[in-house]
């Protein structure tokens, strides 16, 4: 369904306009962990998130006149940033909807790429309907977050990257939101290693994934209860269900405590400040829940990092000096 | 005065027991700063600043009987956390001062690995003198933060690892707190490239080392006025000085407001929350006040990340669901 050489298409395609982003190796040093296990921090990826990765996969397959006229899509999170500022490297203007009670902190960001932000309803679904009306209006391309089959190949590259990084990797844990990430990331690494095992993380409180894998079809969860906003909306894709149903080897569930809780530890351990995804790999093992005792080399994928950091800096604000 | 070879004995001696921190370029995107500027993100060493290497390279020239009795030191900051992680993995009992204003957070993340914290006085130099007191009464060894040998040639390693990383750096750019940092690193540097330039960074309101350089001894700030606590001691050693005079090119002041905006710039381009200290050498050139252009390939050392980040995860606590 996913060729392999889409995967390798889209590494060379989007290659020179992000980071390959450094690798940590966990600080097992009190005897919690797996002595091998690394982490891979994409949070330091350019927009601070592994989107940028499908969202240049897509605009760069758009053609110059179409580019010219410009690119929307709707995303309170990560995707919007990631397109502002793949827009921004291609010279396109880029409309941005995001939903009312989006966090200024990402606002901000989208903003700064030089992208048109508009806030429309209440979660990403209104804004979701909202920006595809806005695009058929204007006759330009609706890029959507996680649901095509380029976004999921630009997402697939990270695996490239790790199986790269880490040869004798066995064993990745990786969050789930919409599920692009690892539908891209689950394929690429099983079609070159086949018996490396994913496991997929979601919150309790979006058990997107779960639900529809255990239906057997695709989902809508009647609502939505956890802080970790970026792995929350209420259904995953056909695309993205199908590359999981083929290709992760489980998914476990994590509560906001237990993320809250691996983010502490993040950040006291690596100095890492993330947002709830970013975390939810972490979560996963400190809880219990993944047991990574049996696997020679497992990688936990810190996907995102763009917490809304503004307390700490008008904590410093108040107490500056001449 | 500092031989070239006691570098590479400490770098032998701590590797063992730190990460070799991975490089970051800086994200030029927007206009801003040199092409080719890389960052050496040392605040992701363990403890989250560059002390650790110091603070191993002297407790592993301790001897046994030494440590097993333990160790002592006063800190308001990153050489308390680094020096209480090296006491941890050497298997020794560390007592660490710290002034009674110290962060919670700092005092918690010393009191993580082990060591016993007391609180004493209203800065680090009441909390040092009181430190030096309870060594000298139990017979025990008290490693300080900046002045002993072995604790510049621990910081060395850092520019001995800059000068692996990027072999055509040709500019490093570094905060001066006491002056183990630079004097460690400018020396190792000039003895295996003495063309390279090294540019100090002081705040406006603590320059102990640029006041005892302009003074030709060392000297003793009246005040400080800065909130980059980690940069603020009242005096730098006479072995910092010495070193400083012989090997740094220039130092230039920054003030608070230019540090913050470097904090944000740094957590807003590279996902990075850093303590004051951590952005100083961005605000250098962000500033102005340090113009690297003529250089080919600059590198902003990010020395400390250890953040007062608690107002985050109360934040994420509060919104925190099932």
């Amino acid at each position: 369904m996913i060729d392999e050489s889409l995967f390798d298409a889209a590494h060379m395609r989007i290659a020179p306009y992000i980071r390959h982003t450094p690798l940590l190796p966990a600080p097992s040093l009190r005897g919690d962990f797996h002595p091998n296990l690394t982490l891979k921090l994409e949070n330091l990826q350019v927009t601070g998130s592994f989107k940028v990765r499908g969202a240049l996969n897509n605009l760069l397959q758009v053609d110059d006149a179409q580019r010219r006229r410009g690119v929307c899509t709707a995303s309170g999170g990560n995707h919007g940033v990631a397109l502002a500022y793949a827009a921004w490297r291609l010279g396109c203007p880029a409309t941005i909807y995001i939903p009312e009670r989006a966090s200024a902190d990402r606002e901000a960001r989208i903003a700064a790429w030089g992208a048109s932000v508009v806030r429309h309803g209440a979660a990403w679904d209104d804004a979701h309907v909202a920006a595809m009306a806005y695009a058929q209006q204007q006759g330009i391309p609706y890029l959507h977050s996680f649901e095509a089959i380029n976004t999921i190949a630009g997402q697939g590259t990270l695996g490239l990257e790790m199986l790269t990084d880490v040869p004798d990797a066995d064993c990745f844990i990786i969050a789930i939101g919409g599920g692009g990430l690892i539908a891209g990331v689950a394929t690429a690494i099983k079609q070159r290693r086949p018996h490396a095992t994913i496991i997929g993380v979601e919150p309790v409180g979006a058990p997107s994934m779960s639900t529809s894998l255990a239906a057997g079809r695709l989902q809508e969860l009647a609502g939505i209860n956890t802080f970790a906003d970026t792995l929350a909306p209420r259904m995953v894709s056909e695309i993205t269900l199908a590359q999981a149903r083929a290709h992760v080897d489980r998914i476990v569930l994590v509560n906001d405590a237990q993320i809250l809780q691996a983010m502490r530890w993040l950040w006291l351990e690596a100095n890492q400040l993330v947002e709830p995804a970013g975390a939810a790999s972490i979560a996963a093992m400190q809880s219990g829940l993944v047991d990574v005792r049996g696997f020679q080399h497992p990688v936990a994928l810190i996907c995102g990092g763009n917490a809304a950091a503004e307390p700490v800096f008008a904590a410093y604000q108040s107490i500056a000096k001449a």
